[in-house]
């Protein structure tokens, strides 16, 4: 018999909520098999593999493994580092030399397209190397993936802050911007639409990416809420673009940072929501001789990071895509894949497992699609049907406002 | 027998996650006794008053009322208004007309304040008003009391936040600014200590405005945390100060909003994150040649109202000092209190609920002592032991280098 072969798991990229979830399912599911003999956890992504740097994973006291699946954010440590072919000869020289014959990757499109090249590679030199990809990402950008591990619970934490902040902003009213994370893709700002739970309830304006946004059109809108409401709340994602395909970031300032991965900084920084609320004060100010109140919030790395506050069906979820990733290894003929989640039914909300190639995942940004927009400032229902399930139940609240009906 | 006055109450100030616990708890108790008519809650605190704009609250259905005190934020609206002498004579105008003999006001000290005015007032034109003060404030800053609701609760949120950050600048590590609220009293940003749960876990620096932060200091300090552990967490509070009797916030812009109490806007803008963020990067980049990863996040209104996220000790207390209020007053010869809570035991933590007279409450803020402050740029164990009970249990969490030892 062939000597068993080693396996390194990883994260990568933002971290989430869950993603711990999805490194404890790989480890528990690898324990309940015999193909993989140690299972190493590589430090910082793809640079702890080049760094030979691992933490050694088969023996960790299940009580330990309970608080860190527990745990926000990637316990192993993360990355942003983008291998070029030098940097996938190293790795691969690594494998080699620790005798590793799998690689369960998690993390999103940039992590997922790493993992194909290292696969690729591996197979044009030989190498027995099966390596999956194991979806993670509150963007829920990922194409062919129904929704991802990460998004359900980044949705309840923006959708309950905006739920606080809508009834903050109805107890001193003024204009209000939260800006929510998302680059390219807007669902987990349209995630903010969850927050509504009675008439009048904001947000009352929600931008994505996907819509883009004029200057004209955004003061129009913020006007005509704020003349009919006294108030408004607006949810606008911090990549929101112009018409003329630009981002406001880009318009707002040529001189942001860039991460590796060429991606201009927007989290991390207020400056999107100040200059927002600073457009409101300048072009809107003094209606009818009273002085605006205009705030801006920016939900930053809370939104993945906060500590005891997940869907519970997301957490679930993100554990079982591992141990899906681990026994999809279990079989000799398949050299790669990334395990998807299938909607079969939403109510109840029901999910398969799946298998795709990496390649379809890999790179590509999945965009929340034209049925789920409104007028470029609104969410529509479809998505509230879509989205609530992996959300799961957000805190029950009252007004007097109720009592009068 | 004289015809039975009835009551106003009101909510005051910036909104906390409990603040409708104390409002139901004022609801909840008239009900239990004979001395008042009709209660009613004043729209926008004071405002409501001289808009004679009421919510008569004596039929509130139970199930709403429970809904609406698990609701963050101020159910009846708040204000910011502080009355001058007009304007309280507009308030008594209204009271007369509208017999009313009680006023129960939730807020912090610049509420406590009115409510004194009013009352004082009402004393001197003959006019028989009892005015209680129930206290509420994130801050934490109120003389006498021991503690006060809306604290707690803000302090979860904070060290959750805190405690969630800290492993995400663990995994992707970098020098990490977070601005927590806190205008004068460094309360709410000293609770981010209690995020530390393991050996090395951030917050490593933490500044809060009754030690006076020079830029060198604050420099030197995150240079030397950061050399030591290859990242930093910094929690800071909005309102730190600079030696020479500044805040930061002056000092980096002479040209801030400010509110109707002279106080400058430092909530609702990431200004004073990005800007200490910008100024690590300015000055310390490029340590052995690699580039610095930076990035600030502005907790803002989130610590206040965040929905479904509270510390239960903080709830329960936050109605029963409203309760208390409420029993003060069936004493016909108590004018006006402040509901103060006394600790008496920390360990089991217990509190005796006692009375004071408003003046010793109003206007002035309790800081936070010098015991709890450690070398300007830490929290002491005095501290962790105080602010403990009031936040009750954090998220368990775990980390490989626990298996490491």
């Amino acid at each position: 018999m062939a000597k068993k072969l080693n396996a390194v798991v990883g994260q990568s990229g933002g971290p989430t909520s869950v993603i711990n979830q999805s490194l404890v399912g790989v480890i528990e599911e690898v324990r309940k098999h015999s193909h993989i003999d140690k299972l190493l956890g590589c430090r910082h992504g793809v640079r702890g593999i080049v760094n030979n740097d691992y933490i050694q994973l088969n023996d960790v006291p299940a009580d330990l493994l309970e608080k860190i699946a527990g745990t926000p954010s990637s316990a192993l440590g993360s990355s942003r580092d983008k291998p070029d072919a030098e940097y996938c000869r190293k790795i691969m020289k690594n494998f080699k030399e620790n005798n590793v014959g799998y690689f369960f990757y998690i993390g999103g499109n940039d992590s997922a397209d790493a993992a194909r090249i290292v696969q690729e590679m591996a197979a044009a030199e030989g190498h027995e190397l099966h390596v999956f990809h194991i979806p993670k990402t509150i963007d829920n950008d990922l194409k062919v993936h129904d929704h991802t591990p990460g998004f359900g619970s980044a949705a309840k934490f923006v959708a309950s802050a905006i739920m606080g902040d809508n009834y903050d902003n109805a107890s001193l009213p003024g204009i209000k911007v939260d800006v929510i994370m998302g680059r390219h893709a807007g669902f987990l700002t349209a995630a903010s639409v969850l927050a509504r739970q009675y008439d009048g309830d904001g947000p009352h304006l929600i931008y994505v990416p996907e819509a883009p946004m004029s200057e004209d059109k955004f003061l129009a809108d913020v006007d005509r809420i704020y003349s009919k409401k006294g108030r408004c709340l607006i949810a606008v994602s911090e990549g929101i673009s112009t018409p003329d395909g630009k981002t406001w970031a880009e318009k707002m300032s040529g001189d942001l940072e860039k991460d590796s991965h060429g991606n201009v900084q927007l989290s991390g920084t207020g400056a999107l929501g100040d200059y927002l609320a600073n457009l409101v004060t300048k072009k809107l100010n003094n209606p009818g001789g009273k002085k605006l109140r205009v705030r801006a919030d920016t939900f930053g790395y809370l939104q993945r990071s906060f500590a005891g506050y997940v869907s519970e069906t997301d957490a679930k979820e993100a554990r079982e895509v591992a141990r899906q990733a681990v026994r999809y290894s279990t079989d000799p003929s398949k050299l790669e894949g990334s395990v998807v989640m299938k909607r079969v039914s939403n109510s109840p909300y029901k999910i398969e497992l799946d298998w795709t190639s990496i390649k379809n995942v890999a790179r590509e940004t999945k965009h929340l699609s034209a049925e789920y927009i409104k007028d470029g400032n609104d969410i529509t229902q479809a998505f509230i049907d879509y989205a609530k399930p992996l959300v799961g139940a957000l805190p029950v609240v009252g007004t007097f406002a109720e009592m009068r009906k």
